[in-house]
């Protein structure tokens, strides 16, 4: 099948096209005028123009190919119009309509797949948000841009059984500035599932590190072999709902998919080597680590003009298991001579208050030369007299060289998050806590350790 | 000792006040000024006036009594400047100055206490960020308000060995519009220990909630004793700094104190019924939680537009150990009168991606009123197309009622923030992960259990 189509349209219709504000068919359309493709073509028997675009009756009328139909209408009408499409030998249907498999609607949702499957069309959905390619020409997420942010191109691509979530973090991931490939909301998965977006991505030379957000798959060998394949080139982050019982009955009732036994999906994810997270949020906490060089090994400096902070950050390195790099005789020489007279050189080596961004500098500089020290976490606390905005440019200079990860965490309100999201956007990995910093920082160790000859996301 | 004069003081000194932008004594006067104390005397034989004021060359100068002197000079003046005090029958001093203890200076450090006790001086300090009393005159906090947001006036009280750990999260609390009560840095512990202040807040009619970050105790019973009376009347939260050996040798260099076996200290905040929490970030997380009413039991129920984010948050409940309540007939029957017909009725409630505001305003009321359900989470895919602002006054309405804790779950970019905030600022507790808001909602129905009795934050 086609997934090529599918994900890099040339020609677009968008059956179910609306003129009415916050209707799903007028807000993909609209998302699609954006991406200034010139063949696109909305579809409703009841307007001749809509959004300034000639209108259709049907596709039929349309007389150009058609690489990809969107279909945004009652569920009652979605299988005449697939017909419509095989006969108009479309070979890409994104199908954002609810109410088959998860509603027990298993006639229609099969002949969905037997319409698919007689006529090599390659389905996305029922039942999901839509798709979206920075690098291509296809932007069909039924969510308006002012309030899920859309990405800039980059090498990260989602793929979620769960539109909820994919948004969510997708926007995220927009509002911080981490580039985005693809997004993939895939919903019941009737037709193409989890591992065909897996097997496409791997391929897919835009994409360097993949998200998947699953709740149940349905062909589990499929699902492992595919996994295990892709995990030998491309780092593949992976979060999974429906866990325990009430998940998982939640989850039937919403794509239809039975979750199974999250002991058996645990070892899967093991076997394979992805890297499982925890929470939502940390999707995207730990997504951000993999802009970072990886690490020789597990041995962590703390750079901290804030004692408590440092010492809290060095309770998380012994906590989840990685290791607090000891300085030897020769860097701890070095960092004598740029503390002042009453600061104590050790790790966290602590600046004290009121050293000034200079001090940061100097660090980083001997740190990132130490052969013991293998990742350095750089703590800045914001709120201090003599912080100001050249640490912008020291950090962004030293993670710059990507010879070893620097992690930034900075804690606090309106100043300290303004200097977050800049960090971020200049590529500068931050956190606001010692806990997911660390976190994040034992994720890219132990895949380094697994995989030491892949790379990271290019930021 | 008297603790009133300190943290309630109506004539202040600042010995070592600047006119240069950016130094301690010159951020401290500055803040005090916007206090409007009237009684307030900058200290510096090298100036005349600073800021306006008029300045003195000692202590000794100033005619009127002085209720509490804040010493911001360099620390081999401390103990001369002390005496000073002591002789002007000054009962309160805040030293802010750093290089005692905590670089073995034992013989200042041990006259600062001589002095202390033989003149029943209340000592604050030294190496330390200072206090705040947002109810009274005192903002002897040497970081500047645009760098660290100042509270309205609340009920929370902060108590924080390290100035870094405390004026993070102060910040971070006042960015969101919780009220604070009072905020005091106590570096050293010289004098005045986290116990004395645990004691003044225990009895403070402004504070209803009490925070503490401790690296080390010196008095273990004293501290035992203290906590023990304090929780059985008043929420305490506790973090520990130093847990393990890295931390502990740094807790050690940064206020002189020895850090000692976590596991005592874990043993000792359980036997008294103090809440722990794991990181920085959590004070924040869970604090916030307990301007909920307390729940009668461990029944959550869940209200979603997101399915996905439904199963992630049913997932955490159970992996945390609450229970997703079961709706009874009567429930479930009101329930399916409210759903779109593709809906399904269960824990947690979908009410899908294309439900307005009004599906949340119904389930509230009907959810409120179930007996099964002790505790309300409620899920907002702000990105949906038909979610609007319209939820504010929704969620602030019930909130305001103090039936059952509700908990707000919104994850996303810059529009998701702005809700984020404003929820917060409206007195809606919200989290921006299912891990986190679940923790929050457990810590707060294992405290409602142990402590019935007791109430939570007046927001």
């Amino acid at each position: 099948m086609n997934l090529e189509k599918l994900l890099n349209p040339k020609s677009v219709a968008v059956i179910g096209a609306s003129p009415t504000p916050n209707k799903v068919g007028n807000i993909i359309l609209k998302n699609m005028i954006k991406k200034r493709l010139d063949k696109l073509y909305p579809v409703n028997p009841k307007h001749k123009t809509i959004e300034g675009l000639k209108c259709y009756r049907s596709i039929k009328e349309i007389k150009n190919s058609i690489d990809c139909v969107v279909i945004a209408t009652p569920p009652k009408t979605v299988v005449k119009l697939l017909e419509e499409c095989a006969e108009k030998n479309v070979k890409a249907v994104i199908i954002i309509t609810s109410g088959f498999e998860e509603i027990n609607n298993l006639e229609d949702s099969n002949k969905i797949k037997e319409i698919a499957e007689k006529n090599k069309i390659a389905i996305l959905g029922p039942n999901c948000l839509g798709a979206l390619n920075t690098h291509g020409k296809l932007d069909a997420v039924f969510l308006p841009p002012y309030k899920m942010s859309r990405p800039q191109q980059g090498g990260v691509s989602f793929i979620s059984q769960s539109g909820a979530v994919g948004s969510a973090v997708m926007d995220l991931i927009s509002y911080y500035g981490l580039g985005v490939s693809k997004f993939i909301s895939y919903g019941n998965a009737t037709v193409l599932d989890e591992s065909d977006f897996l097997e496409y991505l791997r391929k897919d030379k835009e994409t360097e590190t993949i998200i998947l957000y699953l709740e149940g798959v349905k062909d589990g060998k499929k699902f492992l072999r595919t996994l295990k394949k892709t995990t030998k080139e491309k780092p593949v982050l992976v979060l999974k709902g429906g866990k325990y019982r009430g998940g998982q009955r939640a989850a039937k009732s919403h794509t239809g998919n039975i979750a199974g036994s999250y002991l058996a999906y645990k070892a899967a994810f093991r076997q394979a080597k992805a890297i499982e997270v925890d929470d939502i949020y940390e999707l995207f906490d730990i997504v951000k680590t993999f802009t970072q060089p990886l690490p020789k090994g597990n041995r962590v400096a703390i750079i901290t003009n804030g004692g408590g902070l440092g010492i809290l950050t060095a309770d998380e390195v012994e906590k989840q298991g990685l290791e607090l790099a000891q300085f030897n005789k020769e860097t701890e020489k070095k960092l004598e001579k740029i503390l002042p007279d009453y600061g104590n050189v050790g790790n966290p080596l602590d600046l004290v208050a009121d050293a000034n961004v200079e001090g940061y500098r100097k660090a980083l500089e001997i740190l990132l030369k130490a052969k013991e020290v293998d990742s350095i976490i750089v703590i800045t606390l914001m709120q201090t007299p003599l912080m100001d905005d050249r640490i912008i440019n020291i950090l962004t200079k030293y993670n710059g060289l990507k010879k070893k990860p620097i992690i930034n965490i900075a804690i606090g309100g309106e100043y300290t998050e303004a200097f977050r999201k800049i960090f971020e956007r200049n590529g500068i990995t931050t956190y606001a806590s010692p806990h997911s910093a660390v976190k994040a920082l034992k994720k890219l160790t132990n895949y380094a350790r697994e995989r030491p000859h892949t790379s990271t996301i290019n930021r």
